[in-house]
């Protein structure tokens, strides 16, 4: 019998390996949690980044060459948007931009951000579950030498240059996970921290009051989102250097010391499997570099391999 | 000197004339006047369908094949909202939204309708100047054997099928004349009152308390929506039925009885122009029909010199 799952996962690379357990666990066992710090409003619309790119991935729609919004789109409405003075900053394709305008049109009716999100993806043609960390508004901030900014301010608008200092997630504190979260993790044989980044992706979902907390006794496989100092992709290793932190693997498995009963770190990082284990966490070394789909799928064999080794 | 022109405009009909005066006009001597009792809200978007057909027309951006919308115009949001089950009824282009979603912008800042317009027409490249009849809420509501309907619930969605009764515009007794509209009908040499609809598109403007008042002492000259008991586009003759009145370009005359210096009609409709000058008009008979630039100029040139004549 398959193990149940269930994925936490930001953006690109969580979306990467949460599509690679979607192609291996039957789609009744693998829940996906996201983060939703990111979410923000822009023209009056409900934006969420990392639930729209987990969607997108698990859908098959990605743009993969972009890491964000799908692959067969246009851009007239933003080329309009442009001419007439409008903000142009955030890019929305024209068919992205459907999915924001139905959320929020659900949103504005009082449906839940889960409930948007279980019937968009449905739609969308996405299998396994896909759950917002939570329902109640949880904001991103990232305290810079520029002061505090709104996450996308920092990440788009910025493209992540100010030099960070620390973050903040507001509401969390009041925050309840989703319908289906903890029931999820209470069923799960095992919980992936997927390749995504520890400070902006992860920490945001793991400091919603609970979903730590029933994380306890689980068996917890983390999956580097750091290759030889350097982020597969986004500002996680700017950010730790910034935070005076080496950017390495183990510094990130150090990140999740209490939490992890494994690390999947990438093979050009052996020589750090000792500090990892000193986390407290089995290090397992292989290639962690997903390329293609077949890649995201032996990945994701792999890690489940080592969390039933680890849950025996 | 070329006269000072203030045109009364609801959709297609009335932008393509607005677009023969302004063709003929300086664009300092052209203030197109525009229902707004169409205007609606969808998707949380401020829509302004008369107003975006007088702006694109006049920016020479119009689909002439559709009435609405842009002539380069790509579908690809619609048809995802639609795959997505969103509200699919009420057709918005690509490129269009874009106009729809910096309104609403604009307008969530607390900026005015007129104020907006203004500023969006310029960046469309549209030289006369367009003022919406009100920055205050208007909403047509249709009187029909299904009930009272919101307009564009009549208009789109019940595509104009239930009889008509009556209409109350919805908020105008107390809608003051946007900035700029009194002041263009006060030094006026001749307003006209473009071959739009009378009871949903010129109706809603006359009922501005102050507008139709402006208009005592003024050369009016109103252009026939209707030829042989057709009309040119939409429902007006349908609606004539239905109302008991003849659907004859003579009782559309009438309708603006004390209130028409001149009515132009096709010279089809020649052999009413007896009961035009009963309801107190000069008649006019020309080909009214516009299907080419070309067509909109000459009539365009034919009123002016009709309305100067009138002023003599």
């Amino acid at each position: 019998m398959a193990m149940s799952v269930v994925a936490l996962a930001g953006g690109v690379g969580g979306a990467k390996l949460a599509d690679g357990l979607a192609q291996v666990l039957p789609p009744e066992r693998l829940t996906v949690v996201v983060n939703t710090g990111d979410d923000f409003e822009h023209l009056g619309l409900h934006i969420s980044p990392d639930l729209d790119t987990v969607c997108y991935t698990l859908a098959g729609l990605a743009n993969r060459a972009t890491g964000w919004g799908r692959a067969d789109e246009s851009w007239h409405f933003m080329e309009a948007l442009k001419a007439l003075g409008g903000p142009a900053w955030f890019h929305l394709g024209d068919r992205d931009l459907a999915l924001h305008h139905e959320r929020t049109r659900r949103l504005a009716q009082g449906e839940t951000l889960s409930s948007v999100t279980r019937q968009l993806s449905a739609r969308l043609g996405v299998r396994p579950t896909v759950l917002p960390m939570s329902d109640d508004r949880v904001r991103t901030y990232v305290q810079t030498d520029a002061g505090e900014l709104p996450f996308q301010a920092y990440f788009v608008a910025r493209a992540c240059e100010p030099v960070v200092q620390g973050f903040r997630f507001d509401g969390v504190e009041t925050a309840l996970p989703a319908p289906g979260v903890l029931e999820a993790l209470g069923s799960a044989n095992a919980v992936i921290l997927c390749p995504s980044n520890p400070w902006v992706s992860l920490d945001p979902i793991l400091e919603v009051p609970g979903i730590r907390q029933a994380l306890a006794g689980k068996v917890v496989v983390g999956v580097s989102a750091i290759i030889r100092g350097q982020a597969l992709k986004g500002p996680a290793a700017k950010m730790a250097r910034e935070l005076g932190i080496d950017a390495s693997t183990a510094a990130i498995a150090d990140h999740f010391r209490g939490l992890l009963s494994g690390w999947v770190m990438d093979t050009q990082d052996a020589a750090e499997a000792e500090r990892v284990q000193n986390a407290g966490a089995v290090a397992h070394t292989t290639d962690i570099v997903m390329k293609t789909s077949a890649d995201r799928r032996r990945l994701a064999e792999e890690v489940l391999d080592f969390a039933r080794r680890l849950t025996g």
